[in-house]
């Protein structure tokens, strides 16, 4: 089966969700500037989630450009990262309205958990079909960064009741870890296919 | 006539729809743990319509995948299917606001089964231009699962009026069904094709 | 200038603009039938307008599969259909919240005017581009249907004002003729390339 | 890695970014035709911020067009751009529902300059992977056009305290100087490749 509509298909929903997010920066009914101040939480939630979900495309880029073929599993596996991913407009958006308070921004790092183990799933399902000898799967390897990043979400959501700042914090560190795209599997391709361009910087 | 363009619409639409209907978790405005309560109904209707949805893009996916080509009959046919899949968000939403009642459930069911027949239409129409011998026609078949969740639909509209967790049952029976996506076409297609690689599992 | 991406980004602007018509069919906050029956007006405005996109989407697909190349002044001529179209969510609400007024009927019918002008400028660019002798320009002729529409049109603003209805039923006759794709397209290039399947019915 | 999933993701995020700015023209609750009056200046900065995506898409096109390997760096500085016209809808609604004063048009500006600072950031990325002497560096060449629309930006901000209606105009003027696509890259292409068609005009 071709991997191209599950690209394209993944790119619209993604495209979808890092736009309508958008749509939560309520337009003021006044123009002074002062009307914007209250719409900095929910601005700030935005850039935090544009990033995450600019990430989760990143590696999705990459992660299928080292596919071969797909098949009926990866379909669904690829569905539920979707489906996660979808659920985070409402979380920002939760999270944003209320200020940074605790219940939202734990809710908030629950779905970028589920998000995280989505993508390890369809990360697993992809290797079995290329094989473990695959370029996908050495690149992959036993996916430290993913790992690191479920238990720092695991424990910002504990945080959130101690202070939402230091959850939020923790979500920064992990978007820092993963703003580098997974460099592993450009470097493995390249390893496989000499020809091509050699990593930017 | 190219197929591609059918297929990159087709997953525009779909895309939009699964996302769109995440529209209707309306954000609470308090930050308490319990205002998520009362959107539970809502969110379960949504995972639903969101697996009706994957389903039928998966197979959408493995249908156009074994056609060679379409023509004006099948834009239409297909244009058809969409249209009645674009109601989902709405009865998603109506079913889910009104926490479960007869007639909003049945009217849900509705939706489904048009969204069936039409996806029966255009399979109809693809076969008339591949050939009653072609992979497609012989994957296809008698299309049992396509006549029975008709079936289903049909007997949940129904019921929904005797009481609406029955049809929501039967709702997620059609589900079950057709979680495994269309192996049929994939099967055969294989057998034509030896070289690719086997079904998963 | 390759033609794919022209294709994709229109099949995403015109993807939307038939799915965001949807959003405007208010979920009712009763769970009884008769709640639906106000909706009547929006949905049979949805229904209108979802084919008249639709046939402007089969009529774009048919159109640029019969072209080789675009370029700049096309890429204009092209947002230009797509400006007119994406304002028809907007006048189509309008069209079924107040249940087919005069106003609204003929705003309709002038956004309905300005996308067939629009689309025949976009034939025309694309015309020179290809040349008087290609098989796009044989197959456009002398566009005749396109013309008729827009006088069509133009006769339905004013009587609108009369009946409101009177324009519906010239709206409806417009999307009557248009229905049937531009099977001159497809005769014509079938000519040209006797290889490929002959047009269905 | 290829090109081509990077311009169908932002084929998407830009076709939602155009389309869901019209949903800010917000329905009438009545038929008459005056309602329509008030609506005026949020569909004039509706027409602006259309033609304002629609010269970021087509200069996009362009420029990809004439990439031909993307990497790393070139996901996150488009990234970044889609990020900054992804506010445009906010900015727009904001602008024309406040009937065109200072602040409003002046964060419109600044939206747009940052846009234009981004899509520098872009192109300078592109150029670092093409090399100095590709015909994307020559094209693109000391990019007089983009320093000269982020020095009006900058003074449009400015102005809009002194009046909003000359910032207005340098917007419209910026719009103007783009207007013609980027004729340098088809021209610079062209040379490279004399077999492809003449420029229109």
């Amino acid at each position: 089966m071709n991997k191209s509509r599950i690209e394209a298909f993944s790119d619209g929903v993604i495209a979808i969700i890092i736009t309508i997010m958008v749509l939560e920066l309520k337009v003021p009914h006044e123009a002074d500037i002062h009307t914007l101040l209250p719409l900095l939480p929910v601005f700030l939630s935005y850039v935090l989630s544009f990033v995450m979900i600019g990430i989760y495309w990143n590696n999705h880029h990459h992660m299928f450009h080292a596919v071969r073929h797909v098949r009926g599993g990866v379909l669904w596996a690829n569905l539920h990262l979707l489906f996660w991913l979808s659920l985070m407009p409402f979380t920002t958006a939760w999270m944003g309205e209320n200020h940074i308070e605790s219940v939202p921004v734990a809710v908030y790092g629950f779905v970028l958990m589920m998000s995280g183990i989505a993508y390890y799933i369809l990360a697993r399902a992809l290797i079995r079909l290329e094989g473990a000898d695959s370029a996908l799967a050495i690149a992959f390897g036993k996916d430290r960064k993913g790992r690191i990043s479920v238990v720092i979400y695991a424990a910002a959501i504990a945080l959130a009741f101690l202070s939402p700042w230091i959850a939020i914090g923790c979500y920064v560190a992990v978007a820092l870890i993963w703003l580098v795209p997974d460099r592993r599997v450009e470097r493995v391709l390249l390893a496989a296919h000499p020809g091509q361009a050699p990593p930017e910087r």
